[in-house]
């Protein structure tokens, strides 16, 4: 990824971020003026209203998240760009082509300007990445203690495409399970920063936008795409069970097909977790009818970001509800949904 | 307002939130079902996915806003209201009538289920109230001191008025400003509590939906209905310096004409605010074409919401970008920006 800039760089009056910045009055104003609108510009965002007019065709799909991760920076990327791509992508599995996006800040007090400049150009960076326009946003500051640097929002709207018909209600005995590239790494990423852990090779998330190989998957299989997922909080397992739970029919995966970077694997064995419940942002799973399988591959593998996808399992008519693992040695085990605490803030 | 619930109430299994009902695993998995599920249900969130496919037509209004109030249950209301009434406000600012909202939670751990249900429930009435529906959500958890019981964010969307146009483009000299309702309740609601300040008559904040008042004015004065804005943050003084600023048209407002309780009036003596920078929750300021300014007054007060509206001024070719208001002796002085900080966290 280039780090060549093309925004503007903001030019703040303020060290740090004071609760002034969040009353709505002339600091409010002056953090907008002079940061804010110069690096998001664009034409609807410039109209400075509460909200934005937008024209989208045909059906429309919307989707929101909130974004806490701590720190804020970490390999690979920050608070900034998980939160476009994470949206982008919720929509992408939507069988939606991301259009328009909301942002939402909740900042500390004391937030020190450098790091909110970094982020907004991140995120103006990942949006122009994804084709995508920040429209309309918000922002609040909250005293010191009363949160933990930036908390940010992105609800995206994007047009769903022509022959996008993605439920749950779709999924088919028989159908084949992809997964679109190796698991575990930015929990990896957020876990080894935090635990002060380094490695001969820095593990950087995976954070990425998946609209683009998404998109061409609808194009080339239509209908025949059943149903897509990301496989973020409670990583791929999680995915998994909530999907044969309210499908109520079997997953049957097979480990040996399940990408994962070696020093990813390592990490996890130090870290003590379970890279199947780790979560990932950039590897999404898709269902899809047996006979096109290898032409969902095809496609899939075309695209850097996709590069190492691999089919990973079909859906089975035996352990309705369950997720059965076939291991590498040959025996098979349950992979059960996560119990409990495991990454906390890891998006 | 009905203090009957219709939804069903929910039965957390746990007294407190903690960090795993923000991991995306099994504890995740049954806040949800044991409680939000429940309580907001619809056809289209009940779809348990990611995002949510809608179906809009024409032009399509977007808006965002996080609310961190503290407090977070108030006189009048309550955040969950409030972020509901917010949104579905920001809306009717653009014209458009609020059809969906995306619901965000970021919950501090250790937050009581009562409370998180309280918010709940009145989410669920606002929302009915206005006549939307909450379609795709998401819920994060932060640790003990890195948030504030609950940060919400909502965003809307929602189909434009076929009649509306409202920009500040449209904003000409001889307009005649209107003000939907006496100023400062929500503010001064939320002051009085945190200062522990008792008064008489208990302020109440003004929280309440502005989507039904909004679209009738559309439906009467169509094009001549030129500018709408909620005076949130900030309060009145802001809104009309914003417009002020950004129009580089001068405005003349008479104090005499702006409504304000009497008991809103005395606290904010006694708590030092002037009420022209204090936040309302339901009032805002239309501009229309002069002619259409007494037919918009009628259509306003016709409403509970807005029967006190009155005109309070008009768009000047004199004192270009500043507010100017004649007081109720006599005197003329300019109203400024909000200096730093004033009311913070007060929605």
């Amino acid at each position: 990824m280039s780090l060549e800039l093309q925004c503007p760089v903001p030019q703040f009056d303020f060290d740090h971020i004071n609760m002034g910045h969040g009353s709505g009055g002339i600091l409010t104003h002056k953090l907008l003026k002079s940061g804010v609108f110069d690096v998001l510009k664009n034409p609807l965002l410039d109209q400075q209203h509460d909200g934005a007019i937008l024209e989208l065709k045909g059906k429309i799909a919307i989707s929101t998240d909130s974004y806490v991760v701590s720190p804020i920076f970490f390999p690979g990327g920050n608070i900034g760009d998980l939160a476009i791509n994470g949206t982008v992508n919720d929509l992408a599995m939507c069988g939606a082509s991301a259009r328009y996006l909301t942002l939402s800040f909740i900042l500390e007090e004391g937030l020190a300007m450098t790091e909110f400049k970094d982020v907004l150009m991140s995120i103006r960076q990942a949006a122009d990445q994804s084709g995508v326009q920040i429209v309309t946003g918000d922002t609040k500051v909250v005293q010191k203690g009363k949160g933990d640097k930036i908390f940010i929002n992105t609800t995206g709207v994007g047009e769903l495409h022509p022959t996008a018909d993605i439920r749950h209600q779709r999924v088919e005995h028989g159908d084949v399970i992809l997964l679109s590239g190796p698991i575990a790494a930015h929990g990896v990423a957020i876990m080894s920063l935090r635990e002060g852990l380094e490695f001969e090779t820095t593990v950087c998330s995976d954070t990425q936008s998946l609209k683009a190989p998404v998109l061409a998957l609808l194009d080339s299989l239509g209908q025949d795409v059943h149903f897509l997922r990301d496989a973020t909080r409670g990583g791929l397992a999680s995915v998994l069970n909530e999907l044969s739970e309210i499908t109520v029919k079997g997953i049957h995966i097979h480990q040996k097909d399940l990408a994962i970077a070696e020093e990813v694997s390592g990490a996890c064995e130090m870290l003590g977790l379970d890279p199947l419940y780790v979560a990932n942002e950039g590897v999404f799973v898709a269902v899809v009818k047996a006979h096109r399988a290898e032409e969902a591959l095809k496609v899939l593998q075309s695209f850097e970001a996709c590069h190492s996808a691999s089919i990973i399992g079909e859906i089975i008519a035996d352990h309705p509800g369950k997720v059965v693992m076939k291991s590498k040695i040959g025996g098979s085990r349950v992979v059960n949904f996560l119990q409990g605490e495991q990454l906390p803030r890891i998006c």
